[in-house]
């Protein structure tokens, strides 16, 4: 029921319940390939049945359809039929009209491939059925009468669809209007050809690139019929998926087992030519390659070194694009390895099987005059943003950035503050390492136990640090070098905080180091936890201690501040905060996701934390600061 | 190991061969969620594994990046770094660089989207980790360094990255490198507020447009940062999902009932806020909607009726685009039916969770202004070519074409001509109903055994319309009815077979109805037939009785040929060939896949087209013609 907003299956839902549809689903129907290449799938004892996202399965491809147009404003459904057509379409007097389609299920294909410069339309199927004669009857008598000069029929080369697209047209000529027919078989997968030919895949969507930009030209029918013919026969495409894909309502047209992999796959569910053991996506890709290029397959592109091509990397549906991503790269690299120059890469998803999770490769042999013609501009929805410039032979990466001098730094202090600041260090260091397993214990209650081994990993980074020579005379320096290396070596959220504490307590201590520098220095970097970190005082955080501390230390800012007196109470009052965290629910971090659980211990973040304050100031009394 | 092209796990596969990845990928490894917004997902009591098209578990999100820059001649990786910037970063001199990035496996976010008009560079992590702080300062100082006056990093809501991002924004600043940052939480699943705020999702994508289309217009840095922090709370996103992703080398994070479909989720395989029973997608698109516009959930887009928005539906990775499409047509409807103006609709893969089967919905409220900032051109690849123009308000169908008036007929015979047709169909079709389980036992040996039943429901059709009135008197129309007749009744392969036999059969006799005529149209019809069936004679098909009574036929092209003589020749020599069938392998149609098995008896469709013959040549034979 083309272009039906109410799909009888539908009121019945609404009538019978949800049940139904599930029902309906889950039944399933075994579908057999439309192709007609293929025998019957081999029967339901397969486990897994569909679960989709639809309306009715009677009214999938409609729907689809109707989303696509409804969602692109260039396009217009024709009505009482599943036809797409440019909304332009008046606009187009004089011209060669394109039109293509097929069973549904391999969006984006066709109708994300109409407009300016490509399709003028196209007749949509069922899920994986060729679609109705009468209405590619239609489509091809709306582009005449609104003026077009001819029809090129673009078909994906099944035995359906032939028939189908080939009695539309005769039926049209019948009629008196001018309509070709290019039938594409880019298929690479079978060694030995079958009278029927290689089937119509991904290669199809060039097709309909380079007659686009003809017609969009302005050149004639046959002319366009005979140039395309002719790239249809310079191409092959092949395919991998890692299992099968369900027309909604049915089950798997064929299973895997976990360590296989479906060579030579079409575009319907049907099984391939060829199942092979999973391996690295390189050698799968290399595979691929030899075996769509070898002259010994009757249906190979005639692809060598020294060839230019166009590759196109395609999504069957349901892979990661992180996956096909790293095809992409496995087949530039194997296909330069080749001594083969790709001209464009195309990578997406184009002709897909529904959710099958594999890929086709397509390799088109070309030449500059072809390549204007794939670079042509074109308001396609599904082509893609394209650079029109060759893959092979441009450089990949550009150098790393310089890093930054060191600045001169005015507050440089003398070797006894180095010094001081090495036993300072020092005792952080132990300080954190004798509290390791206390602080793993109070992190097994709210966390993941690792707090005091995250912190006893700084200690020993700085320990080694320290050994490799004197850490920088400047506070400025020091700061900053200490929030690289936790950054580095403490590692997770801890290494980013303390990183980001030290990183603007630096900023402050650059012009100046006195004791209201250094307050400045403690607010700069409170502010940015709590900035980056989204935690404010009394979420039971490291942050507790450390803003405790630092509300104590502004009193520096004051003249005449006593240093140790006032760190003093600041320790005091940080070990205070960290204590009273026992009493707080956990408003960010790690915690926060025990919910209700009665937390009855400090958080090991500020216990840390006031810990390194107290081990300071220690140094510093022993010292008489 | 950001851009090393020898990955240690790839080497260590090298050497111990392909057990190793795939007991690697097999075993898998529990993957917490890195966006540490979530607990530790349920412990590994799930039954699948990952099978991915991978070569290392490790080397993952180098391998796809590369792939991506590779194949995009706009990129450049940095080197040392998992960083890709624009190619064309020296022509950046003076305006503001834009950066952002995350964790890989959301593909094509974000290198998809660098471009002119978009951003100017990346910084990956692992799958679904936080990217290293050296790496973003890296990308940070390389922009710089290239002239750029300032960089705002445009960073998705996890504590990871916010950190990371954060920290290296601090050490940029400490540099002397302008470097803003806005934090995008576009989530619109939970209705009471964390602290940590709203998770960054696909919206993202929409504030790297309007940023690129801000920069590009050489806008300055503090401005761009204050028009999109507006524009990044006016949008929400709520995802849905049929099951959960893996992570390479993992197992998936949730298990959903068959029945079941998780609500609310995040783009990192974490389980979501709800889990629902399914539904038709016009339900769940609704109760989406419901839930993200509702004032009573605290993160919700204030979308109202009457509101402008833009509309983005995003593949969560693994979904057929035959859902997509049903999902964005059920969206378009239900926000028009909610008064709801559509400015522009954006339908494709821009923020996936690897291969997660579900969809994002993003809505954001937009004016004028903000329109052509969206609208705004951009190179960035994965940026659909979108039109632009309002979704809602305009006409999304046009009217069918006309049919086209049957040309009047200069052959049209007299009424005992037709009298003589009637009698000649009824023949043909007692003899196929006659012939109805003989045919679909010959069927059974080589088909599907529906042969005879297809032949049968043909003469029925033509027994039903002969009764609506007498057949059109000339015999090119008669032909054309025919065809379109049993196209539609017969139906499958054999209705279209005939139907392209008989449409071009008609047309030689459109001029004439003489004996040269006939044969003509019998050659006509066999061309056709041979043409877009893809068979020849010598195939076990119909086509071989047909061919060989239409050698016979050709007969009539001499003068004063006498037309029983000749046509039974033509019937005899028709019977011989359906016999001869036997004997021959099938070389096209169903029966060809039966390859190696020993067929014994005759094709029934050559069987049933020398029986029609005979049924005509004894109607003419009593008719004394």
């Amino acid at each position: 029921m083309p272009n039906s907003r109410n799909h009888c299956s539908l009121e019945f839902l609404g009538r019978y319940g949800l049940g139904v549809l599930v029902t309906a689903v889950w039944l399933g129907r075994t579908g057999g390939c439309p192709c007609q290449l293929h025998p019957e799938p081999p029967p339901a004892s397969l486990p897994q049945t569909s679960k989709k996202l639809v309306n009715s399965v009677a009214g999938c491809a409609d729907d689809a359809l109707a989303g696509l147009v409804a969602c692109n404003p260039s396009l217009q459904l024709l009505q009482g039929h599943r036809v797409a057509l440019r909304s332009d379409l008046d606009s187009l007097k004089g011209r060669v009209a394109l039109l293509s389609g097929g069973g549904s299920g391999h969006e984006p294909a066709h109708a994300g491939f109409i407009g300016k410069g490509m399709l003028t339309g196209v007749i949509a199927g069922a899920v994986f059925t060729s679609p109705a004669v009468g209405s590619i009857l239609a489509a091809i008598r709306a582009v005449a009468q609104a003026g077009t000069v001819g029809t090129l029929l673009i078909v994906k080369n099944y035995t359906g669809d032939r028939l189908n697209f080939g009695l539309a047209r005769e039926q049209a000529r019948a009629e008196g209007i001018p309509v070709e027919m290019v039938v594409v078989g880019d298929d690479s997968a079978f060694t030995v050809l079958k009278k029927a030919g290689r089937r119509g895949l991904c290669g199809t969507v060039l097709i309909h690139k380079v007659a686009g930009a003809l017609a969009e030209a302005g050149v004639g029918l046959e002319e366009i019929t005979d140039r395309v013919s002719v790239v249809a026969k310079a191409m092959g495409t092949l395919g991998v998926s890692l299992s099968s894909c369900s027309v909604p309502g049915s089950k798997p047209t064929f299973e895997l087992a976990a360590d296989e992999v479906e060579l030579g796959l079409g575009i319907h569910g049907e099984a391939g030519v060829r199942r092979i053991k999973m391996a690295p996506a390189d050698e799968i890709v290399a595979l691929m390659l030899d075996h769509m290029t070898s002259s010994s397959n009757a249906s190979h592109v005639p692809v060598q070194p020294g060839s230019s091509v166009v590759l196109m990397v395609n999504n069957l549906g349901g892979l990661s694009f992180l996956e096909l991503g790293i095809i992409a790269d496995a087949a530039v690299r194997s296909l330069e390895g080749r001594g083969v120059k790709i001209a464009r890469a195309l990578v997406g998803t184009f002709m897909s099987a529904l959710e099958m999770p594999g890929i086709s490769l397509t390799l088109l042999l070309v030449d500059e005059p072809l390549l204007k013609l794939i670079d042509a501009e074109t308001t396609a929805s599904a082509w893609p943003n394209m650079a029109k410039v060759w893959v092979t032979g441009r450089k990949r990466s550009r150098a790393a950035p310089t890093e930054p001098l060191a600045a001169p730094d005015s507050t440089a202090a003398a070797g006894a503050a180095s010094k001081q600041t090495v036993l300072v260090l020092e005792r952080v260091c132990t300080t954190l390492l004798g509290l390791e397993e206390h602080l793993n214990a109070l992190d097994r209650a709210a966390g993941d136990g690792d707090c005091g081994s995250t912190h006893s990993r700084a200690a020993r980074a700085i320990q080694g640090w320290l050994k490799e020579g004197p850490p920088p005379a400047s506070p400025a320096q020091l700061l900053s070098k200490l929030s690289f290396l936790l950054l580095e070596k403490m590692g997770g959220s801890s290494g980013a905080l303390y990183g980001l504490f030290l990183t603007a307590a630096a900023q402050p201590l650059k012009a100046k180091t006195d004791l209201p520098a250094w307050s400045a220095a403690m607010d700069a970097g409170l502010a940015a936890m709590q900035k980056y970190g989204k935690a404010a005082p009394g979420d039971r955080t490291m942050l507790d201690s450390l803003w405790a501390a630092g509300q104590e230390l502004q009193a520096w800012r004051s003249p005449g501040a006593n240093l140790l007196q006032i760190l003093t109470k600041a320790v005091k009052s940080a070990e205070a905060a960290a204590e009273a965290t026992k009493n707080m629910e956990a408003g960010a971090g790690r915690a926060s996701y025990i919910s209700s659980a009665r937390l009855d211990q400090p958080d090991p973040g500020a216990v840390a934390a006031a810990a390194i304050l107290r081990a300071i100031l220690e140094v510093l009394q022993s010292q008489g600061v």
